[in-house]
């Protein structure tokens, strides 16, 4: 067994809170994505940033790979112990540790869902907006710099988090950012972890901007003929500065995975999904606005969902899609693309992705956050089918490469992990080298997170 | 003279474009704030990033300090040359180089300032909002994360640059960032970059995301009885979530200065200065809700700016206070601190603050960007009685402790520089060490703006 000396010293100090079961270390292997399975050597739960602290002075000593856990959910295997060592999950750390209610931000530990911080500040008028549909704990949310349906209102993580305490690689610990709306304190280091995926440091305590819940929100869907249509009414509202809550779109082949797999009656169309937050008054010229651009654009079966549980079986479904695609083809696996483009560009981008899956014979079924310019193409593949499955990559590779011709780039929301390290220096060029600078002298050892994000090492 | 085979190899690539005349030295030496003039070696006037990426591997080569200048008009010193070598000047590189009216993003050079770049967008229905007062160079706002009035609404340089091209102390050339609306592709240098105040890099173009004109704008100026009245319904407007576009307040000292400087005859009082963006209905129903903010805090003399020329002298006034300020007793010097507090303590740091002056006995009018929690005190002094200057620095001292103390920062928007070089290991505590780290491992000659932001080397 690898690592031992190390285990050896993290049990002596973490006791049951280490795990060298062989069904946590199965769960701990595991992801949502393609990638085949990467048994860590042991999954460590921490209770403190104190025992944090103490499991990176212990890696350190004796170079032992660590990969931050929150809960699984990323999609470019960014919690996949590729290298093997400690998983450290944070589970045991998912406080709310103070609401400013005054002065709407939040202090919590990185291991807190999304939807259990939601629940907690129920009561207080305050939400938290990030929603990148799967239930991730927060300290993931910040490390893969997540986003989802409402970034399109309200901001990615980026824009969310206040401050970090971060543990080091060598197990320092430090304070970024400050609960002021701004600052000009020097380097904005809480943006350098945000979006670092684990490899420069972990986050054990975040500060996170809350929103008033709005006065009203009103959702919609209504479908389109063509593509093209429902794009262009995209293209046409996010210029017109129609503050959108959220736009999504999905195609015919969503739409008919969600109508199986929900028991749902769509028209078998491309659709978008709405959502608009404000005043009363505000919603209600949103609304219009918008509906004007629809007609414009032949749109049709225009629904609304003002009813807060009508709203909740809207984005349910949407959030479900992923599940309802892959689960019309049992037993396959996808590549969940996510470039994001310049608005004007959404349409070309859109179309070239449809002819180019169509040309090379790729199933992929397109939706996303499309008023950000951000969208998803899911490419499946059985896995049992090598050439297939080459295929499917080859297919996202010209997605990546379509969206920087475009000035976009290879990942909106999902972040790079290993599924798109191989994107880096054609995004970035000599910029790459700059960030495994910066990661070489942050974790000159390199035991956090190996393998993901920057140029290996030597 | 120091430095002389680096000028000399500038000379030779620069030709014209490097000066060493006394006026131009001595205009590079000063700044608008306290500090003592400090004579560059010389100041280049670079026309292309390629001329930039010479200067710094020329003066990487003889290790010669490099110093971004853009307006000079930066107030903690920033782009004063405190250890000499080459000033570069970027008014030369002062283009708009492309405009993307679809995506609302324009690609300009470092050189061009705020206003011409607005001159540039008149015809577009966009503009860019932040709004620091002086008619600074955009990479040097950049530079300084620079906000200002329009914060509030519209966010700092942090939320405005899309990207950057950056020459690095070797001479690399890199870009960050994309025209996309979001990335989660590896680590944030774009952010890294902008506040970095040219220790990290020198920016030689920028990416920045613009707005559209709003519909409708309104600005109101209201006076209070009492500070405390203001500040309150400062508090209690953006507690309800007023999406006010900026919101400024000026003390009675700061008034009288203003009246005499601009033959204005506002009443002695404490005042709230507002704007509202929106279309007419929203703005309209802005203003009523501040309206009657305003009436339970017993504002009175609510004066509106509807018309363009109104608008543009009431922030020309407030933009002027400044000046007035300094002008109410000529020959004097003044400290400008900038302070931002969470907005639940803004009323208890204010008034902590005037207590503290006049117990004191430093003169320092009171004036800011509350809505931010952002507020000013021009501390002002007597250059030649070193005891009124240490009396107004350690004012500011304290002034820094009570934000840090109620988990604020010692700069909402000025930065470091010089001036608060001595503030950051009380903020940052270990992490000033590793923003130190970061910038070893980009400079590690420390040729980039030596002296300022980071503890010093070794």
């Amino acid at each position: 067994m690898a690592h031992n000396a190390a285990l050896s010293a993290l049990a002596d100090v973490l006791g049951d809170a280490l795990s060298r079961s062989k069904s946590d270390l199965d769960l701990h292997g595991r992801s949502e994505s393609h990638f085949p399975l990467t048994l860590p050597d042991a999954v460590a739960y921490p209770a403190s940033t104190d025992q944090v602290a103490a499991i990176l002075r212990i890696c350190a000593e004796h170079r032992c790979p660590v990969t931050a856990w929150g809960t699984g959910t990323s999609l470019e295997g960014q919690s996949q112990a590729v290298e093997g060592g400690v998983v450290v999950d944070f589970s045991a750390m998912n406080q709310v540790l103070e609401i400013n209610q005054a002065d709407m931000d939040v202090r919590v530990q990185p291991g807190l869902t999304r939807e259990a911080l939601n629940q907690e500040l129920r009561a207080t008028g305050l939400f938290f907006p990030v929603d990148p549909g799967a239930n991730a704990a927060l300290g993931g949310m910040a490390s893969t710099r997540a986003s989802g349906t409402t970034a399109l209102r309200y901001g990615t993580m980026r824009d969310h988090v206040l401050g970090l305490e971060v543990v080091l690689a060598d197990g320092r610990v430090i304070r970024t950012g400050t609960r002021a709306r701004k600052s000009a304190a020097g380097y904005d280091l809480t943006a350098l972890f945000v979006g670092a995926e684990g490899t420069l440091g972990l986050i054990t305590e975040l500060t996170l901007r809350l929103h008033g819940q709005p006065e009203a929100i009103s959702a919609a869907v209504c479908a389109f003929a063509r593509i093209d249509d429902a794009v262009q009414t995209v293209i046409e509202t996010i210029q017109m500065g129609i503050p959108m809550a959220r736009m999504e779109f999905i195609d015919a082949a969503s739409v008919r995975a969600v109508n199986a797999y929900a028991q749902m009656a769509l028209p078998e169309l491309p659709h978008l999904l709405v959502e608009f937050h404000g005043s009363d008054s505000a919603v209600a010229e949103q609304a219009e606005s918008f509906g004007a651009l629809v007609a414009d654009h032949g749109g049709m079966g225009f629904e609304w969902a003002a009813r807060a549980e009508d709203r909740a079986a809207l984005w349910h479904m949407r959030h479900n899609a992923y599940y309802a695609i892959l689960a019309a083809r049992p037993g396959c696996r996808s590549i969940v693309t996510d470039v994001c483009v310049p608005i004007s560009r959404l349409a070309e981008a859109v179309e070239a992705t449809i002819a180019d899956l169509a040309a090379h014979g790729v199933n992929g079924p397109i939706l996303g956050h499309v008023g950000d310019g951000n969208f998803h193409a899911i490419l499946m593949f059985d896995p049992s089918d090598a050439d297939e499955r080459d295929q499917a990559l080859a297919a996202a590779a010209r997605m990546v490469d379509r969206a920087l011709e475009m000035g976009g780039t290879a990942t909106g929301e999902h972040g790079i992990g290993i599924g798109k390290r191989g994107y880096m220096q054609r995004e970035h060029g000599e910029a790459w080298q700059v960030m495994g600078a910066l990661k070489a002298t942050l974790d000159p050892l390199g035991i956090l997170n190996p393998g993901k994000l920057v140029p290996p090492a030597g």
